[in-house]
């Protein structure tokens, strides 16, 4: 297995990161970060534990003190493909019968001014919670600083991640034809994303015709019609569980003018949203770069979602490109730059790649053509 | 597309089930139920929904007031083919710059005594939080009343789910072949758990030789010997969204006799349990009844984890089939039956069922034979 399909990245990647999570709770003034599975645990540790049911729980707190994780026994074999042996972690198991939560308080020790994980459920949280003094609050504020800096090895598994969506864009012609309907289209893709290297196929769109007028649209039983405009928007994880999402538009047959045009526009705007990107411009500013182009064409009413959302080992993180967002963006950060124009009950369009902030811009990590690709009617 | 492959049941059973549900949070005396994406949404209104990052709740008070869904605009179209239209619930959309938690506080209108469900992320319950008197509770003491008691049409639907896994470990010789890994053989099965009217793969052991002895791996590269022992123990939702899980042991070419031996009381002793299956038994003699004759034969320290659990819309829930638990059953309970004996660093075997309590005893939702079952070395 060469390095690159790995599950996790070095050891010394995660005792960085869980040394700056002490000082970031620290600054916050908290007394620790308990963190359930998700994609905090497997940015602070390597896990990617998913248990729901039974407490895992990660526990670090602000004296520097060795971190610690709560596991279900029967689970301790696999958080051990973590990098929980070589961080030297306490690992403090239970099986049924014991209380989880006491095992927690034990291990927070210092005080219970506490912030936990966007994903911990209620089912864990309400008896953590009757410990704490005060409700916890989330751990985003804390870890986002973080996640949001994307350092070289995970900017790699993004280019890799681009790429590998990338050659299933290239084969959209094997999968997307006249008389097939979208879920089949969208099975092929679905075994195309998995082929290309992806552990999954977390999301396919294929919004055909009027269904591409619909963003948030998945598939359907509609069959591809000669002359459609057609959405394809898709990703998934590679390992070490970093995502792609990746959207072209295709046409199938010669298009109409008018919807060429307005592609042309919607190519345009894309384009000038990747152009603004560079460290020191706020997010908003991205925003409305994509959207001033539109709005000069008369589209603007056609663009009803935000430009973009951070992406790594969550397909949406932050930042988030969208109107009022000031948070001026740094080298490292990695995000779409996705304008849409949508036409309710005849068709829509998208372009979609992940970017990445250098020092003077940014990098694509999708390569493919950005025009409406015409494939055979 | 026949009846029972479609995404939920007609609307009067849902309707049934918000009625009990207000009848349940005013015994409880609660003020509201707050539902967002998961089993009991599916439960309550049969919405298969799954936004995480932009909250949809459901909204059911005490007072008998038609209850509300919150749901993000770009998401209501999806909503619709839930019940919600039929149940003539109020939709309360929101777009990006609204304040979905401030929409849940008006329509709760009359208290802030509520109960969340499990599933509700920290990043919705923290906000949430702020605006109750004191914390939530959990909705599962609430809810468990109505889940845990299936209807005939959710008999019906683990029934079928039983039979479509049942067909997947009838063509397990198909898979299961001497010099092949326990990851390719868990793709094949994965592939049959889809073919067979699965909506999904959601787990697939394959514990081949001394990884049957651990009863939470999943698959690995180890390549399946002449003799092995192997643990299947596989599952997932069938429409709307109902679980089969079934374990069966399997043994390349003719077992050692002292195997042979294990595996014929491990039969027995899933056997007793199932007998032991009526009304009014608790849970935990079930339990006991695995268990006995495993003790009689010398082997109770090998079955080291609980007898079962219930299943339903979750494929764990209540009530689970373990020491302690004094809940006497009742008609309409599902749970599965599945002792087993592990030997670490050597093999292991499990057998599992799911039962369903009738008036006076149990059927089995599976019908493959239950003793170790030899495939060609």
């Amino acid at each position: 297995m060469s390095a690159h399909t790995e599950s996790r990245f070095a050891a010394g990647i995660y005792e960085q990161r869980l040394e700056r999570a002490v000082q970031l709770i620290r600054e916050a003034h908290l007394d620790a970060l308990l963190i359930t599975p998700g994609p905090d645990l497997r940015y602070l540790i390597g896990s990617s534990a998913q248990s729901f049911e039974r407490l895992t729980c990660l526990v670090i707190t602000s004296d520097k003190a060795t971190p610690s994780v709560v596991v279900p026994k029967l689970e301790v074999a696999g958080l051990r493909e973590s990098a929980v042996d070589e961080l030297g972690l306490r690992v403090l198991d239970w099986v049924d019968g014991v209380n989880p939560y006491d095992l927690v308080q034990s291990a927070l020790h210092i005080g219970s001014r506490v912030a936990v994980a966007d994903t911990m459920p209620a089912l864990h949280l309400l008896p953590l919670a009757h410990s704490f003094s005060g409700l916890p609050v989330s751990a985003t504020p804390v870890l986002r600083e973080l996640r949001m800096i994307k350092g070289d090895a995970e900017i790699e598994a993004l280019r890799r991640a681009g790429a590998a969506i990338d050659r299933v864009h290239a084969r959209m012609g094997e999968f997307l034809q006249v008389g097939r309907t979208e879920a089949e289209v969208g099975k092929d893709i679905t075994d195309a994303i998995v082929a290309e290297e992806h552990t999954g196929a977390e999301f396919v769109i294929v919004g055909s015709g009027p269904n591409g007028a619909i963003p948030h649209h998945e598939v359907s039983d509609r069959r591809i019609e000669a002359g459609d405009v057609v959405v394809i928007d898709i990703g998934g994880p590679v390992e070490p569980g970093y995502y792609s999402d990746s959207t072209r538009t295709y046409v199938l047959g010669e298009p109409d003018p008018e919807i060429a045009a307005r592609c042309a526009e919607l190519e345009r705007a894309q384009a000038a949203a990747v152009a603004a990107v560079r460290p020191g411009v706020p997010a908003a500013a991205v925003d409305a770069a994509a959207r001033e182009p539109l709005e000069a064409a008369g589209l603007g009413a056609a663009f009803v979602h935000r430009t973009g959302h951070g992406i790594g080992l969550s397909v949406h993180e932050e930042p988030y490109i969208v109107a009022g967002n000031d948070l001026e963006l740094r080298p490292g950060m990695a995000f779409s730059i996705e304008p849409g124009i949508y036409f309710p009950g005849e068709w829509g369009a998208r372009i979609e790649d992940i970017v990445v902030v250098t020092e003077d811009g940014c990098v694509s990590m999708n390569q493919q053509p950005h025009g409406l690709t015409v494939l055979p009617a």
